[in-house]
């Protein structure tokens, strides 16, 4: 019998979660039946939308029942098997959640090929967030070369796969984060044309001076302040593939004036722009193929550069979501759940 | 020499037009130059973007410069003609705006069949408000067999196009609009499935109630409450073609509280909705030729419905686009300017 150690969702927060709003349990996991995997979670995944599942509120996804297991991207480890597809010590991209161990019928298993990159970057560059990038630039965004495309949270898993992105199709790529420290790694590091700290008081003045010829692809996926400086740069056709909006994640009740709706409104009737919601989902069954020849060519070729903020072990995972949500890590959050 | 009677601008509006922002003018046209055509206005259309361009604000378009002549959409007959593309008695579409006669070069003249429909009709079915209508639908809208379209103004003439050419298309047509009369016309003379008041102070439930399998297209060319009654009513994937914000067109400066903007952006990112603005002009050079084929087959089959509120005399024109900003016309508001 092996036992998994999970952490389940034991309150809904209101507003920003609480380290009581998750509870560890153990439990026995029952014996493989034929077909069957068991997997070891090795590394587990931590993002944005995982407060999003934490609500009751409709939304494109169910949310997390209290008392289960919260949802998460993971890689893990064929621990045994009697399914003739998977061999023990394969390694596979899933959805095992914030959890050790779990039990799979080999559905929706992906395999991960250890000699084309890091197992971890399953969870990112060649994974969720690379693919949120690449298929709401490729299906949205549309940019076109020499058009610049910016992007918020520019530093983070999908805002930095924008940006890469953007330069290899072409395009002049603008990057907006939080201090100096992330913003030089978006120059220096990623390659972005330019990037500019939101936190800078003349923020939407720099922004700007950062976008001479204007916006035609805003990547959003933080809303807030950063959109009022954003909506006056849009281009005529401007497109905004809208991924998330965290500044709003722990909004609750009525958000006070001024109305910013019809300024939006306005702006969207008077030039031609294009607001577009999507979720990675929409797109994955038809190009994920397509995405990962795509990226793992650009990962061999050395044409895409990431950073991993890993935590050790499961237990470290509500208080590294919590902070993520308050922007305190820098590069893809990841929690390491057992060794490679 | 032909005499011209012409209404230009006199002053910009502040708010409200009033008959004095408009004067009257004649003036005498010179001889015809080879090429040339003499055209004699038969119909003006009165358009509630003319608003706009009676400011000097920056728009899409140039505004109209004091002592110039009203723009405006106009069927003509072509009085004489050194060009060989014309003959005398021919009917055209143009843009003479408010005047009686005008010469044109032949250039942007478009030929009206009158054995196809009443001449008028180049002015809103067959003429621009209608072409809005199957622009905005066919490359945003896209409404697909027994989906739900809703459109507000739908007794305006791009509104009621909006919900006919839904119909056509096999959707189901919701429309919204002010008081009783407009509402039973849309039912029993176009042909749509259901319309609401919006005058009625249970609008959103009637709304909710008119339209039970959600809203898959909304054609957006009002803004304000009915945007708000809209919005939760929007289903998965729904797309809203921005074509108008009337009640908006008098704002200034900020608008008050609550900020409704987080709210539409959490729609737009929950449930994938698309919003684009877009104005006729961008479509017309590719689609102009399609629709008018099209369209000119429906008015022959008897499958499409309009209602004209003509007024007599060019004389009459400013009065008439005064009331109808404020909902006084029913139907296309149209000046007679010379008989048939």
């Amino acid at each position: 019998m092996t036992q998994t150690t999970r952490i389940v969702l034991a309150n809904r927060p209101k507003g920003r979660p609480q380290p009581t709003d998750f509870r560890t349990e153990t439990a026995e996991l029952p014996e493989l039946q034929d077909g069957q995997v068991l997997l070891e979670t090795l590394y587990l995944s931590l993002d944005p939308y995982m407060r999003g599942r934490m609500s009751a509120a409709k939304s494109y996804a169910d949310p997390v029942e209290i008392g289960a297991v919260m949802v998460g991207g993971t890689v893990a480890r064929v621990a045994q098997s009697r399914n003739a597809d998977w061999n023990e010590g394969d390694i596979v991209a899933c959805g095992n959640g914030w959890q050790t161990h779990a039990i799979s019928s080999g559905a929706g298993l992906r395999r991960v090929d250890p000699d084309v990159a890091p197992p971890s970057t399953a969870l990112h560059v060649l994974g969720m967030t690379g693919f949120t990038a690449w298929a709401g630039l490729g299906n949205i965004g549309k940019p076109a070369k020499g058009e610049t495309v910016a992007v918020a949270a520019a530093s983070g898993p999908v805002g930095s796969m924008v940006g890469q992105i953007a330069k290899l199709r072409g395009a002049r790529a603008v990057g907006i984060a939080g201090g100096a420290e992330k913003c030089a790694y978006l120059v220096n590091e990623l390659g972005f044309d330019a990037a500019v700290d939101h936190r800078a008081e003349d923020f939407p003045q720099r922004l700007a001076e950062a976008c001479p010829d204007g916006i035609d692809v805003y990547f959003e996926n933080v809303g807030g302040p950063v959109w009022d400086a954003v909506l006056p740069l849009l281009n005529l056709y401007a497109r905004v593939p809208v991924c998330g909006i965290v500044a709003h994640y722990n909004d609750h009740g009525e958000t006070t004036g001024p109305d910013r709706l019809p300024g939006t409104m306005g702006a969207i009737l008077s030039r031609s722009l294009t607001l577009r919601g999507f979720i990675m989902s929409e797109f994955m069954e038809a190009q994920m193929g397509d995405f990962l020849t795509e990226a793992s060519a650009w990962v061999a070729e050395g044409k895409l550069h990431w950073r991993e903020d890993m935590v050790d072990g499961l237990d470290a995972a509500p208080e590294a979501f919590i902070g993520m949500l308050e922007g305190k890590n820098f590069g893809k959050l990841i929690v390491k759940v057992a060794d490679l």
